[in-house]
């Protein structure tokens, strides 16, 4: 019965807000490095080739806000943060890793794809 | 030794391109909708509350383009155009249907997480 009651399908359902979160390139690469062991802000920085530091910041952000990622503040000197997963996080890292595999699996085929659209364009036009 | 080619986490790679693509709600509900069976565009339209037109034109070329979507005009009166997964884009479901399953299971515990930290910053403000 409980699970009719959410449909990503409808735009006011919460799931499409989770989705929209969950179902994002940023999300998947910094929730497989955590999977690892807990980093901090400069290791996932130097570990996703091309992300921004804002952009990092804000997806940092909304998954702590979400409860999937916990930032903890070390007494060290000086003071280290460190991102780990929650307990929710990690269970987010199994299909999350599908997606990745999917990704490494079928790239030959996708980009078999994109050239024969790109010779069909060059033949009629 | 092939698979070690592929990396998502650097820019350049290949791979982050087709994460990109995949790792998109408008991908996962689009893929989810073609799963059952074959629609039209006005049909997807009507399925996915609350994506645009012109979202919805860019993310079907894309996929289109990526070999994942298959465009095809039937020669009715007047032409009926129908899109349906390939065979590259039918490996997809079980990957990206997951992601959904997990927005519709951990829903609850991610409104929590949100109340927590709302609760948390009145508190504290």
């Amino acid at each position: 019965m409980r699970k009719t009651r959410y449909n990503a399908y409808a735009a006011a359902c919460p799931t499409r807000k989770v989705l929209d979160r969950i179902a994002d390139k940023w999300t998947v690469l910094i929730i497989g490095l955590l999977e690892q062991r807990p980093h901090r802000f400069g290791e996932l920085l130097r570990g996703i080739d091309g992300i921004s530091q804002k952009m990092l910041t804000q997806t940092l952000r909304s998954l702590e806000y979400d409860g999937l990622v916990d930032r903890r503040a070390k007494p060290t000197v000086p003071v280290t943060v460190e991102y780990s997963l929650t307990n929710a996080g990690r269970t987010l890292t199994e299909p999350l890793e599908a997606i990745r595999r999917w990704a490494e699996r079928h790239i030959e085929t996708v980009t078999a794809a994109r050239s024969r659209t790109e010779n069909g364009k060059e033949n009629r036009g």
